[in-house]
């Protein structure tokens, strides 16, 4: 088993760390995969300044909320390691000017803007020297967290995978969304550490084709058998009975279980009640919207018409997400274990 | 409303003909419009050769089982009246091979063979004048027949359509597939001729994008309001309250009526009955096939691995068709009515 590293600090000499306790004090750098590649191209991308950490976030070069916030908050310390500063309190100024800038580059993401926060308010010190400490200190703490709560949720979806089971996925919640092993894929890669192997349907996810490139590549490299099936397909690898479960990630829950999801995961949701599949949503407790009530509240964001094939005379419509309602959802799969009630 | 024209007999002075009462005198020409290369480019070819008829089926420059069957018949016309054959048993002779090439040229569209078996068996005369001119008359007969079929379809479909109503459909099963206004899409266009404008969304119909690519082009051509979606949108937009039925057209259908059709069909079906929104099939009533007891015995045919997009390791899975049981089916646009029992 090889799991994909999505992004990572990486040290003058060149080595990679995703845990607190390396020294700011040479310059290192913001490593990720580029994933507008994948998977024609495994190409990893060493960021320095602020203009390339926030032209791969907004270009998508690395996505996926938590991988998001990962990304920004390294980025954010090794730029503030080539500031140049003359005091403290001009690379003070300095750190939280980068860090507006670099939220700007995706407004939707909530993790982006959350870590960027994180980050500037860890910096308390009195030398710049210090500062960059505190600063790669918090960015790795928060990376060491991710992985940390990947692993929780993958030891909690473990649990309901037998060997052989067929599990279909839609987009990408794997490791190529996250710092550690994702989240809907979490309890697949960490059924395969317990000897459990199971097969994987992953829909191609129109328009941009998550599934079909991330979702698909990342588990094929982790030796995980992965069958890609288009969208439009899944009832009918349903109704042939190789559904055991279906397993999706989440960009925002609201307080009472409904669920915003890539497009898609609703006519999912739909046809595994039909056919009487177990649904489950994979996502960090943090995930949970307490200040929204229910699905209704939760706004679907419309991408542009150029995204999906169409000609002269036709309109396109093209929401990015749809809402899942609670009653058709099993369970919550969190680091806290497999939840019915959120 | 001008509903594209998919295929005709050209006559030597340029006229299109789509109803006997042609002299085969003047050797003529099989009229398509190039499928393959639609909506970017909207090219006629004039086909005259075994070989030419041959290829425009085989790679889907025309496709629809009806259309294919009123091209082959029309093909073997114009190829006849080429022959330069020295005695009407050597004609006979050439009719019969030229029929069984163009019949090889896709073995699974049942229209095909039907209407080359139906034009040879018109073959009668003791003149190769005789035979060129039965065998013209028999081609323009089967794609009149088509119109008129295509046209009692969507009089009796019509009757389901309110102005301004949401209508959903899946692949193409519109003009481009027929000689007449086609099956799924022929209720739309006959309303529109009785003043009643409706909204079409079209599901783009992965993997080969029937949808976006020929339904979302004929429509916006014929001047008919269409949307073009993913089809993992089309519960979404059922959700929206935006879709008053869904009309679908179908390969075949059991004497049940569970009913095959283009992969995603079925999925639609289980989105409209979760939405309770009507679900119709329209087909000629030759589509249902009573040899066949229910949708179990339809065998689904298994495509390339090649349409789909897959990265080294990940496999494919890629049902061309899927089957929809009659329980989600509201009932049956045909040339007798809506029929709820077949």
């Amino acid at each position: 088993m090889s799991i994909p590293v999505t992004l990572s600090y990486q040290d003058a000499a060149g080595n990679m760390h995703l845990a607190p306790g390396v020294s700011a004090g040479t310059p290192g750098f913001l490593d990720i995969i580029d994933q507008t590649l994948l998977p024609c191209e495994q190409k990893r991308l060493k960021l320095e300044t602020p203009e390339a950490v926030y032209e791969a976030i907004k270009q998508l070069r690395v996505r996926g909320a938590p991988a998001i916030g990962c990304s920004a908050a390294i980025g954010l310390a090794v730029c503030a390691q080539r500031f140049g500063s003359a005091s403290p309190d001009e690379h003070l100024l300095k750190i939280r000017e980068c860090a507006a800038f670099l939220d700007s580059s995706r407004p939707t993401a909530v993790n982006l803007s959350w870590a960027l926060k994180r980050c500037v308010g860890a910096v308390k010190g009195d030398s710049i020297q210090l500062m960059n400490q505190q600063l790669l200190d918090e960015a790795l703490a928060i990376t060491a967290e991710d992985i940390r709560l990947c692993a929780a949720i993958g030891k909690a979806g473990a649990a309901l995978l037998k060997p052989g089971m067929g599990v279909l996925t839609h987009c990408n919640a794997g490791a190529l969304a996250t710092a550690g092993i994702g989240t809907a894929l979490a309890p697949i890669y960490a059924a395969m550490e317990q000897g459990i192997q199971v097969k994987v349907f992953s829909d191609e996810t129109r328009p941009l084709l998550q599934g079909a490139r991330l979702t698909a590549w990342e588990l094929a490299v982790s030796g995980v058998d992965v069958t890609t099936i288009c969208d439009s397909m899944a009832s009918q690898v349903m109704r042939e009975g190789k559904v055991g479960v279906v397993i999706v990630g989440a960009d925002r829950v609201a307080a009472n279980g409904d669920t915003a999801n890539k497009i898609g995961t609703y006519q999912l949701a739909i046809a595994a009640k039909y056919h009487k599949v177990p649904f489950y949503v994979a996502l960090p407790f943090s995930t949970i919207d307490r200040s929204i009530p229910d699905g209704a509240a939760i706004p679907i964001e419309q991408r542009s018409a150029e995204e999906i094939f169409h000609c002269d005379g036709a309109k396109v419509y093209n929401p990015a997400f749809d809402v899942t309602p609670r009653e058709l959802i099993t369970g919550f799969i969190t680091e806290r274990g497999i939840l019915t009630e959120i």
